[in-house]
């Protein structure tokens, strides 16, 4: 359940999690909310033009109480939102599973770790296991810039946290080990040409395969 | 929106689509609780022993309308089921993506293909071609069987089934083109034991890498 720490009470329809925020792009209630409409935009090209099949997994919601009104749909009258245990994104490319989490930070020079809850890192972790593309994408709204990160690097400074070290990942982990995402036609976050650029490197695929190699000891 | 047909209508609580079923395994209501409830059972099992990550999606929910109360979690007040546009689990193995649809008949001779909604089996459709492990898990409850059949055999069916042809997929289909899903000790519904089969049999991999170039003509 989300219990909204106090002064922070998002105002009603605007705030709903998972469903996109219609005008204040950046205010504290639609937060995420943008980026999230250019992902399920971009995914929707990808769709539509074959190239790959991804798509946002509903919000997970925990229902108490539901109405049957003759002649007319079921009604939900009671239910809560519950944390996700999953990432938000799912998705199929070239045979290869994708999982991943996108993220909005207003911040000019760090990505706050408190962002992720802990099951949502562990998941992360065992889509790498697995052998899944799984990563993040984070975007600096005061940068107007968005990173594509692998998912390794998260979960390594979340452990890095919990054992005392810094809460956040700075900019200059996403600008080193990351990739800047482009925006092409049709796709405003356009992260397959970052994936490409990795599944077509022989350079990096010794990389992701090490990163693999690393996680299988989960 | 779900608008359930005159006589149908589920009783409350255990009804809820997308939860589980407590008591009544195969009456109208519970239809297909029994089935799910292994399925998911048998992916904590994989994902506890680390064989696979595999995950239902939540249930797809329109809301409406969201109360805040003053300290305590917000409650959903309005809201809707909606159609799945996708199939109900997903998940990683082996690097591959997998992505499937659960479903139970009291028949004993055919499963009537009017279970699937069409934008289903285009998700199906979808994520053969671009390269997942796409089936079906059906169980003949009446019969105690649990078959596994690649969602290649389903959308042939529903295509043809469009042109006229039978409403329903005989049970010698899943006889003949599926496999029985085998019980094994922490794993009730041990469908990665068929893919297994399927994988590591050059045959059968030649029969799949068919079948993923058949429906690369989307």
């Amino acid at each position: 359940m989300i219990r909204y720490p106090a002064g922070t009470k998002p105002k009603r329809v605007q705030s709903i999690p998972g469903q996109l925020a219609s005008s204040r792009p950046y205010s504290s209630v639609g937060r995420g909310m943008t980026l999230e409409k250019d992902i399920n935009e971009t995914n929707q090209y990808y769709n539509e033009t074959l190239r790959a099949l991804v798509f946002k997994k509903p919000t997970p919601v925990n229902i108490v109480h539901v109405e049957y009104p003759q002649r007319s749909a079921a009604v939900i009258r009671e239910a809560y939102f519950q944390k996700a245990s999953t990432v938000d994104y799912s998705g199929v490319y070239q045979g290869k599973a994708l999982e991943f989490e996108a993220k909005e930070t207003r911040s000019k020079t760090n990505f706050p770790l408190d962002n992720f809850h802990a099951h949502q890192i562990e998941h992360l972790r065992k889509a790498l296991y697995h052998g899944a593309i799984a990563f993040v994408i984070v975007r600096f709204t005061s940068l107007e810039k968005t990173y594509w990160l692998d998912a390794c690097h998260v979960i390594e400074h979340y452990r890095k946290q919990a054992e005392g070290g810094r809460k956040s990942i700075p900019l200059s982990c996403f600008q080193k080990k990351g990739y800047e995402i482009p925006i092409s036609y049709g796709a405003s976050v356009d992260y397959l040409q970052v994936i490409d650029q990795l599944l077509f490197s022989s350079e990096t695929i010794e990389t992701i395969e090490t990163v693999i190699e690393n996680h299988r000891h989960i």
